[in-house]
């Protein structure tokens, strides 16, 4: 773009106030020298391209990932796995099959359920991942304090299977539905639906039982998704939704040299109007906020198939950090789950709090932190995840120090394009990431 | 599908507790019975293609929509239309001329804008829409009361001007954030954007501020999205997100015989995944509840160009027809941009409360409605819109008055599929909605 139209075109320096036109000018002045530290894309490229030979090659290497009988705990600790709709029934019929069995040798109908309770949960820091230990219960039927659930479980694993038989996937509260007498409250059918996937091993979209989806993904990537095949460079502005069921998600392809993941469906349209994967070939995804199942299922099976680093665009507070944790480590409910959720190794790449100043964000756009903003980061601090990452806690503690946050937006200061023509590109250029 | 398959597969009447198995059995047998007395799908598809000749028909016979200036209301009346960008450009510098020669004049800076107030609001029953009056205020410089207002506008216009002569799209985010310290709060920032869009004469979207989108559509419709052409039957189940930015949608094709509004996103995926489409062409669209504007624009888009019925299901409760007077009757804060925003006509295909007994959806699926849904069940009952048609009062009543309520996914007791395989194909070949 000419100089002559960037300048007409940047609202930055052209406010009406004259008590704020001194500041701004300033911050906006340095905005165009960072601008003008810009080097050629095709060295960013370059730069970018070695990155990627790098991570393709560090998959390459280490051939496997770590699993939990890699560190000898696989007898000790519990974890679910995909498995396709014949597994998932003939784990059921088996589990059926043991309860006649013991029925018959005078031992009565009882499920042995794991337990999922914090107490049974572990961190793994070999694995970066929220594990559940072994322990489990018994439910009988036979007995006044388990004889509810007992029943709920039985009729949540006949429900999975006519889901399986059938081929075809439902939600949460479709389950609850089919026996509202029974369930009373969607969380008892909800609680005993996650036993049942710790009970069979497998993940809970392996019982075709999903989330519903608000992810939506663009750039370049192509895939199939219930056998359409879906190209993401074609999608507009819009983008194409990430489908809640990822067992028709299928043969992914992409010539990008790494993922974007953006918190926030604004900063999104900002990429995706701009075709910013157009100029630096990557994947732009984002779940509008708290990660789903979902969108968090995508961006695994996209890292797993496609080996490519994760970079992360969230607002600098502790609810962006809050939200790589969970694209990162899982949350605490769906531990046993942990290995099919989680992304380790995302790359924090902003807003960082040392952004503010580096970019010299003005004083209006950065938010005070509350007292509870403040104890969200002091307890972030204390989580295994951060503390291995010496960058995040340094960013971290000045965070919690200046007690100032700010959102993504808060780039559009310096021009609605801001975001896509000269931080994100800066940031690729100097690899300014955690 | 085979009878053995789908008794097999139907997980209605296996269930485990002697007590609920009479009346679930009752209640299936008479959803075998509804099952039965579907006809073939082509006599349902004979009168499907009836409704939609008519439908074409009738929008070619009334070859233009009333308008104000039919009903001489547009001098005492305003609303805004859709303009291209260099209109709206033309707009700002005609506003920014008038002052120039107003202050020339010795008459000083002022603005003239609509008041958007509720006294200011009207509803137009030939129109069935609100819109609004001609009242306007004077917003003057050179007064204490309204120079805040007056330099936030003029900031407003600027950026606005900005953003069009890029050819980009912004978020009222974005806008607020290139001047947190002129606007102080989004609120005022978003409140003169609808200010500036009544003085303009043309809608938000013109001025290429957009909200976020969270609509999806699957279906027989084929369009561009910002250049790129979308086949939505070739978008498996996770369908289309729709674009935030209406006006870089366009080449609307479709083969649908009618539109199917859905209110929540299970009911959605349900009938993704079963590609309900194939077998009854029809576009489906959901904005997964409370409708956001995008998604409106897309629809009112969709039915002005293709000509298709709209037929809605939504829950049977007091929100799933308030979902439907947001899309026929618009919100009343954003009045002024009402005839844009709007959906007339749209039928109540369901769930409707004479649904429930004649679905014989079981007593455990219904809810009790709480005090504040009977409130806003009454509420509705004052609306113009609702009085206007004697079939939904007679509905909203019998809820009223019953107090029960069900969701969409209430069908589900009769099986996970009941939706799509009994429920929509009877509706559809008795034409049952109001």
């Amino acid at each position: 773009m000419s100089e002559k139209k960037r300048r007409r075109a940047d609202p930055g320096p052209s406010g009406p106030t004259a008590a704020t036109k001194k500041s701004r000018a300033r911050g906006s002045s340095h905005a165009h020298d960072l601008r003008k530290q810009l080097k050629p894309d095709s060295e960013i490229l370059a730069s970018l391209r070695r990155m990627y030979d790098e991570a393709q090659s560090a998959a390459a290497s280490s051939s496997k990932t770590l699993t939990l009988s890699d560190l000898n705990l696989s007898s000790a600790c519990r974890e679910v796995s995909d498995c396709d709709a014949s597994s998932v029934k003939l784990a059921i019929e088996r589990a059926i099959l043991d309860i006649a069995r013991s029925i018959l040798a005078g031992r009565g109908f009882s499920f042995d359920v794991p337990s999922r309770s914090a107490s049974n949960q572990l961190y793994v820091p070999e694995l970066d991942r929220i594990v559940l230990r072994d322990k489990s219960s018994s439910r009988a039927f036979a007995n006044l304090s388990t004889v509810r659930k007992a029943t709920i479980t039985a009729r949540v694993l006949s429900l999975v299977y006519a889901v399986l038989l059938r081929d075809i996937h439902v939600t949460k509260r479709d389950l609850f539905y089919t026996d509202v007498k029974l369930f009373q409250d969607q969380s008892q059918s909800d609680a005993v639906l996650d036993d049942a996937s710790c009970m069979l091993g497998c993940t809970r979209s392996s019982l075709h039982v999903v989330a519903s989806e608000k992810g939506v993904v663009v750039g370049r990537l192509v895939f199939t998704d219930d056998g359409d095949r879906i190209d993401c460079t074609k999608m507009g502005i819009g983008g194409k939704a990430i489908p809640p069921n990822i067992d028709r998600v299928g043969n992914l392809e992409s010539d990008a040299l790494f993922i974007l993941l953006v918190e926030k469906d604004a900063a999104f349209m900002r990429l995706a109007e701009d075709r910013f994967y157009n100029r630096f070939p990557c994947i732009i995804v984002t779940a509008k906020g708290q990660p789903d199942v979902a969108t968090r299922l995508f961006l695994k099976r996209m890292k797993a198939e496609l080996k490519l680093p994760v970079l992360a665009l969230v607002d600098s507070d502790p609810y962006g950090l809050k939200i790589l944790s969970v694209y990162m480590c899982g949350s605490k409910n769906m531990s046993y789950d942990s290995s099919n959720l989680t992304t380790p190794d995302i790359k924090w790449l902003g807003v960082r709090p040392s952004d503010l100043d580096k970019y010299q964000i003005p004083d209006q756009c950065r938010l005070p932190m509350t007292d509870q903003d403040v104890k969200a980061g002091k307890d972030l601090l204390e989580e295994e995840f951060v503390k291995r990452n010496e960058g995040w806690v340094k960013e971290l503690e000045s965070m919690v120090r200046t007690r100032q946050k700010a959102e993504i937006q808060a780039l559009s200061s310096f021009g609605f394009q801001y975001l896509t023509e000269v931080y994100m590109p800066l940031k690729l250029q100097q690899k300014d990431w955690l």
